[in-house]
């Protein structure tokens, strides 16, 4: 019992594993149910237009079609399919308040835009705002009936001109998406911090400006969304779905079809990846409303080609940045005018905006801020929630900043970050909650000898392959807090034979959270590992959780579920203070044994008193032993620092990444394996969006080209650079056993570090993503001009 | 708000009757997983014999069998099927500690009877103690290949000579079942209190004695007895099975499997029926063995034949009871001499035993008492739980014993009853444990009174057809304490609509407990009933629950249902007291409102606290409130009187039951309905085992020949007398909302009751169950002889 920890911090391999790598595990797709019927969606085949009639006679008359369900058959209610805090006091209504909102600005309320809850979808619509639009719905005994009566609905469409860029849809006479709005600014606020950018500006000795633009990029996560929904004979509602955020959505659910809470049940089965898409809600509520019709279960899944047209992608953006600083690397002003192109729906697409403000001005000392902000509706599908949330395209702005302040005032770029990014005790982006701990300088410095970054920086570059490296620093989340309402209850029942039942419900988008729950619970208790069992995914067992997202899990579940096992334990030495005639407080846990600190050899097996304590026939006597805890945290940031090599092949454009190493702040790693695992994948889903990822829509048509893995590209492993995971552990008070969070932040600065690499090999400033041969061949021939 | 209670009291529908009435109800048999494979078991054709050799080699080449397990391939260990609470310290276990027990007297300890914890079963044999003994069993892909293999396993059986008669057992030179034992007998223990039995039955003025034979009544639950087992690839265990104590069954099999109890989830479908059956484990072992051995799923489901065959019923008995009484009817001696027919196991018999004795002397002021049990194994099956427990054989004989008294002496048998049943404060059979309230009184005057019992009783007796009525008395318990360990735990958790979900695992076996305690909960909470969603069935999520059985459940777990409600309705009130600026103190609740009890004008809905306090973006102020309760109770016993109007036909012996009435001893009708319809049903099965049920063993081969609905007589809706039940509702402290018990008792009286109206028609007394015509007719041409 030399070590520190017994459970926490040692690499455990996830018991999810073996079902995964077998083909055991079931996903939502899997699930069967005596009478199941199967659900299809019929969607617009223009890209905007106006649904005039709809005659379903044909399809319901076929053989084997359960329903045939259109607007008609779904709630009056409008929501936003986004998962975000349910119950928002005066959360804005897009279809419903509609002149007032315009009348002060333009568009709907700042407020809105921070909480996310612009309500402006419904279940069917009677007006197509995308290819793809959802218009009617079909249940079926088959999917081949499902198929074939899709086709005998018959809709007569009024076409209506269609606007695809969001610049262009803020102008005049653009044709709008939603009638309450004013040019499609659904919002359009404005952050301000400090005291004034002009003369922030003004006291500047270089200022550097530029207008970057990013991309539409998917999630492509395995598992298509799909959801299966199921009445029993009481009326009570069971949903089967890959949802991120089964409580709030739940919630959304039991507002939406006026169903009350407790009779639904939300089950989480195995989900095949996540990274944001299920922070919303997509397949569900046709199937509610399908399986509410018919009076059966409905299982509805989307096709791949679905998949990648109808549902969200990362919100792409117009950013113009503009960076002010003195020859000492003083920043004295920094300003973004942001353009998000939501598409057709709000979704998250307000939120992420409000937090890619909140992280472009959070990482540097600052005086002066401003932040302009407009979310623009077009006839695009609608954007969501995405790993980084806001943060990879705010880092791939100002990180480039960065990187041309440093060139200006002839500054090394790791110089410059050492000064500016901010530390331990500075104000963080919360207002006033300061930063509780910065490993910021450890891994700039650790990134940066790991990478040998002064004489690859300073190397001269020649030749056709040119190599060259670039940094980027960033700060990131752990939970939603202060934007979301950030709670999770936990509770522990211990079993007789001292191992112990772990009830809650993080969802398992394949990030180990719940083995590291089951870390954090073995450690607090003094169990082995093995000894918790994680109970999850069943609204009606588990408490309250937010939902798998926001780089949350680790400290705020993880936290909720050390405070719970605490309880646990606390009751637990009691009793064995009682049997043991020793003091509760002189008692300590560990491998299953309870032994007393100052006499490790007086000991007891927990086993043992959790048997006498559970099966004890004294009256009063017998307690079965359980704890809880409902948690809500504050943040502690994470930051990280990365740094990636390149190698540019100057007659073709060709960026081949030699080398990422990315040095991250954790706090603790509880598991240091599903700590790189994540930072790993998260690398390479920056590289992607850094490189590759491209989202075409044909803005003629508006249609989506890039319809299936053969048209959009991900990174294949022939991609992958070498990846070196720097792991940076400075333990925090505020943190189970000192942990942070890891799940979004790997993905953040792939592309700028990118970028300025590639600025340091071959000069060029590469401003839009993805960074394509294509790109960055025009970007060396007009720099040659 | 005029009425005590919102919610307590209504005769609230049930909310499973729509899924049952309609199919939707899945049970064991329903369960289909992946892969599952069907389980046979292989049966002894001998009564008694033992195995030299199986080869099992041409079963296992049989195309589509995927195991053929025998004794080799199951757990080493002994152990009892019955429930019971499974860490019991100082277990006796049969097939091991032999000799010691044998020279303390002849079989097992006095204590091993009380906890019931004979450990004497091996999951398969390697010797057959009855006809249907399980021997080997198959695991196959489906139920044809499975019945087929058992016909390739050659058994290799020496026979040996059987005994089915438990006098016959006790001889000297009679084969032995088990060879630990001594004369068969499995346990002998005497029960002595007060003072000396021999002096009390001096200072009698007369005394009174017979000796009372009670029948192998079956259960005859619908649901015949089945499994459904699953290993994970992680090892872990699910268990699919009607079973009344998933919890002390669960740590059965994980001693008996070595397997820990985190590892082990007991999941409780609908289930068909019970009374006690399954209260033992039948299908579970040996289809966790087959799923052991294989790694796949697997369902054992037992035949109907099978379910007669090899499975329990209630032991027979043979009870010697004698009272003396003097002239002014103070019970100066009860003394009674048992010997139980356990079968080839004891099982539950050696507790039942003991049940029984404690009722016989419970429910009368005597101070000399003195009884004398054995339990005796025979080659038959085995015997187990049975509702009633013990009490049904005891009153069967005290019943007709206090009958004869009241006539030795000249006293009607009601002022008989209303001088010596025990009253309020009483000592009752609990040591130090006075009865808390006896509603005894009530009972016997309202029941007399609506029989018209002075009248009929005196009538003179005449003609082919004649009449009488007949009445008997009873206590019995609300739970198992001090028998087992009682213990209940309960965990609540409002939802943000004001609902609820109550988590707690009383099994549902047909009684309507999850409806009494969302009753309960309701009625504590302050909301509608249909507000509370009882969540149960799930040992991963539910807490400790003892079992349904023993008439526990509506006080035990309600109890703790109660508590657990009134810890959510605390910490309601707590917030609902800082938005109301009331202390919480002065606020109640009811139908979904907070209101203050001194102005019940000034309210607030339960759902706006409910949701304020789950969505708090306050720091601190969010909390997902939720209660839990380990309630351990003692005992409140509940009394019964029943009267009987027969009317016998003497040319044939038949016995015409015109009415039954029933009173009984409530406390509280949480739901009137519900207490009727567990006393209808009661009375009817009670009805069965007084006049018609008999499982008849061939005394030569010792094959079961009821084994079929066809052979094995219960009571149809033609014999159903009009049977009328009244509710004494006398609240007690110890009970939720004054409730006692009543799922056991309606079965107690029916025998004794129609046995006294027998000889009150017709002078003879019937000692022998069932009391079919031919037995009658016999006793009426003896008495005429």
């Amino acid at each position: 019992m030399t070590e520190e920890f017994a459970v926490v911090g040692k690499r455990i391999p996830r018991r999810d594993a073996p079902e995964k790598t077998t083909g055991a595990a079931k996903y939502t797709v899997d699930i069967k149910l005596p009478g199941m019927l199967i659900g299809k969606v019929l969607r617009s085949p223009y890209p905007h237009a106006k649904i005039l009639k709809i005659d379903t006679s044909k399809a319901e008359k076929l053989r084997g079609v359960e329903a045939v369900i259109t607007i008609d058959d779904v709630p009056k209610k409008v929501f936003n399919c986004a998962m975000s805090n349910p119950v928002i006091e005066g959360a804005v209504v897009a279809a419903e308040v509609t002149e007032e909102h315009v009348e002060e600005g333009g568009g709907l309320t700042e407020k809105a835009a921070f909480v996310g809850d612009v309500l402006d979808q419904r279940v069917l619509s009677d007006k197509a705002r995308f290819m793809g639009d959802a218009i009617a719905a079909i249940a079926a005994i088959n999917e081949g009936i499902a198929e074939e009566a899709l086709g005998l609905i018959d809709v007569e469409y009024e076409p209506l001109p269609a606007v695809f860029d969001p610049e262009e849809a803020m102008k005049p006479g653009a044709p709008i998406v939603h009638d309450a709005t004013k040019n499609n600014i659904a919002v359009d606020a404005s952050f301000s911090f400090g005291e004034d950018v002009g003369k922030g500006f003004k006291e500047a000795d270089c200022v550097v400006e530029g207008t970057f633009r990013t991309s539409k990029q998917k999630h492509c996560q395995l598992e298509a969304s799909g959801a299966v929904a199921s009445f029993d004979a009481n009326g009570r509602l069971t949903v089967w779905s890959p949802a991120q955020a089964p409580h709030p959505m739940l919630k959304i659910i039991s507002v939406l079809f006026d169903i009350p809470e407790g009779m639904i049940r939300w089950l989480t089965p195995y989900v095949g990846g996540a990274f944001g898409h299920y922070a919303s809600l997509w397949a569900e509520p046709i199937c509610i409303a399908l399986a509410r019709k018919t009076g059966k279960p409905v299982k509805l899944v989307y096709t791949r080609e679905e998949e990648f047209s109808v549902t969200d992608s990362r919100a792409p953006a117009i950013l113009r940045g503009k960076m002010g600083v003195k020859k000492d690397s003083t920043i004295t002003a920094l300003e973004t005018k942001a353009i998000t192109n939501a598409g057709a729906y709000v979704c998250h697409a307000a939120s992420t905006t409000a937090a890619s403000m909140a992280w472009f001005f959070a990482l540097y000392h600052c005086q002066n801020r401003e932040g302009m902000a407009k979310v623009v509706y077009t006839n695009t599908p609608c954007t969501g929630a995405f790993r980084g949330y806001g943060n990879c395209r705010s880092m791939f702005e100002l990180e480039q900043l960065v990187d041309m302040a440093a060139e200006n005032i002839g500054m090394d770029p790791v110089e410059f970050q050492l000064k500016n990014t901010k530390r331990t005790g500075e104000a963080g982006w919360v207002p006033g909650l300061p930063i509780e701990n910065s490993g910021i300088e450890e891994c700039i410095r650790r990134g940066a000898e790991r990478i040998g970054w002064k004489e690859k920086w300073a190397q001269k570059k020649e030749g056709i392959r040119r190599r060259g490296v670039g940094m980027a620093c960033t700060i990131h989340s752990t939970g939603a807090y202060p934007f979301l309402m950030e709670h999770t209850s936990s509770f522990i029942k211990l079993n007789s034979d001292g191992s112990a039942n772990l009830l809650v419900n993080p969802v398992e988008i394949g990030v180990g959270i719940k083995e590291t729950c089951a870390q954090i619970a073995a450690e607090a208790l003094g169990v082995r590992v093995e000894d918790i069992q994680v109970v999850s995914g069943d609204t009606d067992s588990n408490m309250f959780d937010l939902g798998t997202f926001s780089s949350r899990s680790t400290y705020v579940v993880g936290m909720s579920v050390l405070k719970a096992a605490q309880e646990v334990k606390g009751k637990l030495l009691k009793r064995a203070s009682e049997k043991m005639g020793v003091p509760a407080e002189a008692l300590e846990t560990r491998e299953g044994q309870i032994y007393v600190r100052a006499a490790p050899g007086k000991r007891i097996s927990i086993a043992e008193v959790a048997r006498d304590t559970l099966y004890n026939y004294q009256l009063g006597k017998s307690e079965h032993i359980s704890g809880t805890c409902s948690f809500q945290p504050t943040q502690s940031p994470i930051f990280q620092a990365s740094f990636a090599e390149v190698e540019i092949d100057t007659e073709t454009g060709e960026v081949k990444v030699l080398r990422i190493i990315v040095a991250h702040d954790i706090g603790r790693a509880i598991n240091p394996t599903t700590v790189e695992g994540q930072l790993q994948g998260a690398l390479i889903q920056g590289l992607g969006y850094a490189l590759h990822e491209d989202f075409i829509i044909d803005n003629k048509t508006g249609k989506v080209l890039t319809d299936s893995f053969a048209t959009y590209k991900i990174p294949s492993t022939l991609d992958i650079p070498e990846i070196e995971v720097i792991l940076v552990e400075q333990p925090v008070a505020s943190g189970p056993f000192g942990a942070k969070s890891v799940g979004e932040s790997g993905m953040i600065l792939v592309a700028p570090s990118i970028a300025n690499a590639i600025y340091n090999a071959v000069g060029v400033r590469m401003t839009e993503l993805p960074m394509t041969p294509e790109r960055v061949l025009k970007a060396l021939k007009a720099k040659s001009l």
